[in-house]
């Protein structure tokens, strides 16, 4: 029985169609070699348990870890993969007959199947793609946190639908986002959770009859359990939805704040001055700096919403087992996903760094656009007898009389409130004028706003601290995350060479 | 001042459009009607605060409470509002400054905005839609485990990629389902974490200057904590893109399951036999009996994605702060896509407790349709000199003469394999008729396969009593918060009664 | 054999489970309901065809005549039907029955089955949703030119990447999204063609062995044609996800008309003064005047792709041929999308006629903020010896000297472009300031565009002049299929009426 | 003024970042590359275009004409092109001002920009991508009919919900896809139509004031006509949402296919064998012979979806102007959705024409499987007293009866039906042997639906001829659409060749 004869084909007379190769196996093949240290580890890992529990003899066992030790450093070269053996699996199996002989060659698929082998794969190498994820949003919030460490007393004005509502810092709005995606590395670490699990084991579908070791080639490739039903196993790939909803929730954030800026932007706000190294220009008009990082992050962003589409539609309908559709072509964006995710996280990151705020020009336009009035009608609560609503009607109308009279919330005065008042309600406001300047300070308007989550400085620097603190949490977690997968690499690659060095 | 002009319009100075009324402010009240109840709640709790910290004249606090505690009792009917006045608060208010006057009743706005208020009522609906969605995975699989545990020798083949793979046995594929479906489970906790926090004394966007307590209401209303940052409480509806990506995940296990038994109940399949009562008829060919539960919940878990998405592209590029796409617009869909996901699991629910399983045809059917075989390579391995890829293309041979002979696997003999070996290895394989006999038989098949998540009876049996563990502490948890909800808001109604006792 | 018994359950023995009733049958009539008058229309156009062919006995025909012709004036009212019967049909078939016996009544189902039926009446319905959206699109296009008309030289600044690019019109800007949404009218046209196919006689999927004309019911019921192949017609609704997609480009432009107007009257850009009428207030903030249309609008638009991805996925993986998920899901958010569409072109129509447009400082923005000075370096090209590069190249430099310096465009005077010339590629540019002040001037900028689609106001009045004549094209097309159905209608009544008075 | 300080950079005085050129402008460059054919071609046509208006001297025009040819020879590689410089153009351009200097080389630009020589090659390109596709479409009609006409005797049974319906034949069910994709050619031929207009003359949004020519570019690049405003041309994309969408919409449709062919090739249903080189293994189940093209067609197919909810995404709630979440963004998925409908119709094509049909097998199933009975409901009340309710409800009985009885539908005899007649009605049916044996014969049930659309071997032998003519008449189309581009193509060389040898 010929070597090549032995690997693969099962049942089947005749080669895969030129059709099936060129959209099929091929694409499923460049995309497997991508993998090619996933399957050693695992194939190391499987070995080792078949040694440890006898389901291998120790001579054949030993064989077998010598030419995977080969392979992890770097001896076997997929790129001659054939693929009309499929993908990288057969190839790999080839390439350890090749070695070995089929008769020792042909025993590293014992107990196992290609469906809870590929069912790890992806696992391992979702997993270190959400640590990827969790570690970008942390460099995020660093770059947020530092920024807004600088602006607690930088005044912008606060809009609610795009009106100026009331006068904040810059630190405030940064640090508000911050927590937004605070809960994006938090969804981030619970899909660490789910998808922290191995599928060795679960064969096609259905286990196996040899005596294997579940938990043991599960701690051997570091994960911190196994799913426990087989079929489970080999069909289930939610942890992949929940990735891409989670990256679509980022993006959804993602592109509020780069809306903002957008805005801040435009020659009209003139709140933020971007960095020439974040502009383009035109071909054709020479005055312009075009916020490129701002559209091109936004559009880009909205490719994860068809990446999470793609494969939600892909899994939709299947049948709860091993099929292609979910074990394969539901991943194929996840890696655009990813991209687009990461290219969002460090432009918008260096931006926030970069970005030049025109203080004088945004406090300014904070005490003059009349966001700064809804304190007065607070004052006027306080210090008068006037209900909120009442205070509200007054200062509506005072506003209204201000604009209708081209003047700016600065130029209000105690007297034009009264004036207002005895029209509107038959008597005066009361109030005096230097009552009336501060309320319409915006620095002293968010100066009273200290309760907590308040944008007063000094509240918002306490939490920015206390960010900082959860920031420093998240990274302990992460930073353990990966002290344990290195672990176990570096401890199943001793066991290995103990196993070589005592035959 | 006449109470209508006091309540509304800020500086506006025309009513709205006809236009307006009838696309957006009627179809607003409509659906803010639905959420009355929790606007007294918070309109309790924050009046109760008021109080407390002394920011209204205790006179003052008690009559609104009387107030609201009428209306806590059903005596304001909302039927009557006016779309005129936007949405529900401001008519909600109007009744209140009817009965009070404009110098009282105007003081239940103080220290807040719809914003925050709207925020709050927001949450607290979507929590309590979470914890019915919980409920609905309990009682799923519940149904799932109930069947399951009858059904662990019920063979039926296990397929992959919809052909005959292995046996295994209904409670196997049962008991994977709810293994899945507790993810889903895990998943909506984790949602009602992010949700359930409280958005009081946000503010506008920017707090107050009056000297609120952030954690008492929050408290009041049952809430785990607030959201600390006012712009971030006001901005954000993360927790619903959440929700809404959840029950998108979930929708796609289910209609796995849906799709499985579809297929599985069709007449050539013939494993399932649904009742009557779960099927339709139709109106021309007499003999059909349609499987109207599965396509119609097939098709109806597609509108979750729909749910999804038009919530993600109504958040995207808005804004960072309060806007009407995000605060309103992205709940369009949400009642919708609850609604189809209880109906998806009431229904499945109902034929998984109802559907006959015609066991005899399906043990028969995984006997000869080649689903056995692998145990045949496997039993290869275990007892003579083969490899497993070499045992796994001798029995890939025989399995080919089989077919092309008409025979069904059952039908394989020692003898056919001996033959087949010695023409394709110039070998024979030495198994006897009795091992080959057994290796072919789907139920020592499925017994030999014991293993940890294996579809061995007693293991199925061992795994279904573990689920039913973590089942009852998933119902513990959501007892437990349901108990917390109840207790505050006894205690809330407490505090009011006491408060209008003591005056 | 009584009545109920002969109208349905076919094989069935049991009733409909409650939760199949509460989730499938009940919500399915309700939603049949609705389609009562085209159920009259297609039974009376069947019922004329039977007695033409003579395949029911002309007194039989005679007599369902009568009971149809009597639905169809009011006399059935289905409020009453009986969910247990599945749906609207089988309720109709009985009411038939219960008036003419099973052996007369039983005769109206000859040929037929409820699949050809209910494909016919989900393309008669959606073929009247197409004629409403594309009078919906004609009215928003008239509203587009109507106000485009009187402000063709209403100078604004176009942007482009939010940044002030060059000086255009008001009108050149709604005459662009006249010829956008133009576009969306010829999609929507297509559709019409694709829907107006009639499906009778297509029977369950294989039509039928009585001699039935379909030519003769499709004109009957105004169709274009019928959809040939049987197993097609009952098969496919890519006319829905035709529409839906039509919907969804259309929700795009109309969404960015909405961002571009919510910016502009953003107090920044301050170039457009939405009507009170349209706008909204805060609860909280005096000053607030919010563009709730615009919001709204911007967020509603979204749901119109949850309705595309709801019908895609719905159909997605179905089998071809009659299924739930596609004959009944698919259509589940069609009304909304709808809906949504006319509500946001009747929002936007409206607004687009109300707003005030800032001329004075719209037009002072546009000679302030640079986007002039192209028309400089164009004039260097047209006049001098500069490359169109060179010329971009040093009034680059001029522009940012500018802005260094504080300058507005205005402001830039011939010296200084001399002064930056001689300075930067050694030679004078050479223009005379009023050659500069020209080039600078906004009105003669835009003059300058005359060619074909430009913003010179004598092009931009030529353009609309060809869009009304565009515009009245389409409405005569509207009007013409309006008819046509109309004459269909009339003329079916007639036979009827014919056929009970020669009895 | 050095060369490459003329060609770039605007007002900016710094690099963009390496943040910037990872992932903005590197890429973009990437993408740009496949397109320099298209940016030679508009230049070519722009300055043969400027030499004929007299907006360019004639030697530097024919200077500039001259450095083109060469270019279009291929002596430009843009492998060297410089991200820094943003993309092509700047690339391009300076590689041209390096040949002629900034004086001469400098002109290439004038009375146009970046923003509609985009817009224009991104319609020609996309032009080709919608040709492509519909030949593609061409192709697999033909291979459907192809296989349909030897089928057209080929009994296979027709299901309505999965469940079996009524006998119709392989010829009618692949005549009916056939039809539902002759609709898809029908879109994307309104898709080439709209596409099909050129852009250049639009500038950066205002046109210029140069008397340039639209009209004569547009002629020389092939284009149907030009988009009249500017505005429009440069910020309207929605072609490629016509594009994506029409693709998602074909995509539903060949999923469909790919799922009946999937449960027919199962081993139950057994109706269709696949050939081994569309067949793939399993690594450790050795009888399997797993459906690969079906599932990962089925799977690739929901790309498709993704590519349009990305574009639909990127440019919803943008400005309507030249934005790069729309020019760029939009486009990211455009060449994955294009490549997987590509695959998809060349795989199921594929397999159309290459899958066995187990005819005896397909016949036998339909004649037991009660497929036929409604033939017999409609033989009663063809023949006897019955109407069609009151026959209905009798077979219906006997088919139960039969089915309880374990009988076939076949075994369905006169006197079965005549026993369950007099028991259930008190009458018998009086059918005789003979005639009831025909109605459950599939060929004869075949047969009897003639009328047009059925499946009656004549009738579907005459669909096909009518499907070949319309499939004939596309072809048609297709090939003068090309054949018009080439000449246009050929043309404009000439016109070159011609301007070169004048000089």
């Amino acid at each position: 029985m010929g070597t090549e004869q032995v690997q693969m084909k099962g049942r089947l007379k005749e080669d895969p169609s030129a059709a099936v190769l060129e959209y099929i196996f091929e694409p499923r093949l460049k995309s497997d070699v991508k993998l090619l240290s996933y399957f050693t580890e695992v194939n190391l890992a499987h070995v080792v348990m078949l040694l440890k529990e006898e389901i291998v003899p120790k001579h054949d066992a030993i064989a077998l870890l010598e030419v995977l030790a080969s392979i992890d450093e770097g001896g076997y070269i997929p790129s001659e993969a054939d693929a009309k053996l499929e993908g990288l699996y057969y190839n790999y199996e080839r390439y350890v007959i090749d070695r070995l002989g089929p008769r020792v060659g042909g025993k590293i698929h014992i107990g196992r199947s290609r469906n809870d082998l590929g069912a790890t794969v992806s696992r391992m190498r979702t997993r270190e793609l959400v640590l990827r994820l969790v570690d970008g949003t942390l460099k995020f919030r660093t770059a947020l946190l530092d920024r807004a460490h600088g602006e607690v007393d930088t005044i912008i004005t606060g809009y609610t639908h795009l009106q100026p509502a009331q006068p904040i810092t810059l630190a405030h709005y940064l640090s508000a986002i911050e927590q937004a995606v605070g809960r994006d590395t938090d969804r981030l670490f619970h899909t660490l959770q789910t998808v922290d699990k191995c599928c060795l084991g679960a064969g096609a579908l259905a286990g196996t009859g040899f005596p294997i070791n579940r938990q043991f080639t599960s701690d051997l490739l570091g994960f911190e359990g196994f799913v426990d039903n087989t079929l489970d196993a080999v069909a289930s790939r939610d942890y992949l939805l929940e990735l891409l909803s989670n990256l679509a929730i980022l993006a959804v954030t993602l592109s509020r704040l780069a809306q903002d800026v957008y805005v801040w932007s435009s020659y009209e706000f003139g709140i933020i001055d971007l960095p020439d190294s974040l502009a383009g220009t035109s071909s054709i008009m020479p005055q312009k700096k075009n916020p490129v990082v701002l559209e091109s992050t936004k559009g880009r962003l909205a490719h994860v919403f068809g990446g999470l589409i793609s494969a939600l539609s892909a899994m939709r309908n299947t049948h709860f087992t091993n099929v292609i559709d979910v074990n394969h072509e539901s991943f194929h964006l996840l890696d655009d996903s990813c991209y687009q995710i990461q290219a969002g996280l460090a432009l918008l990151g260096e931006l926030i760094g970069a970005m030049a705020v025109r203080e004088e020009h945004s406090a300014s336009m904070a005490s003059v656009n009349f966001s700064t009035v809804t304190q007065l009608a607070d004052t006027l609560v306080a210090q008068g007898d006037y209900s909120f609503r009442e205070a509200h009607q007054l200062i509506a109308a005072v506003a209204r009389v201000a604009a209708e009279n081209g003047l700016t919330a600065q130029q209000i005065t105690a007297d034009l409130i009264d004036t207002v008042a005895a029209k509107k309600a038959g008597q005066l406001a009361g109030l005096t004028q230097e009552v009336v300047t501060k309320a319409l300070d915006p620095v002293s308007n968010v100066r009273a706003r200290a309760h907590p989550g308040g944008p007063a400085p000094a509240t918002v620097t306490r939490a920015i601290r206390s960010a900082r603190q959860r920031l420093a949490a998240d990274g302990r977690r992460l930073d353990a995350t990966q002290a344990r997968l290195g672990r176990a690499r570096a401890s199943l690659r001793l066991m290995v060479r103990q196993a070589l060095l005592e035959q």
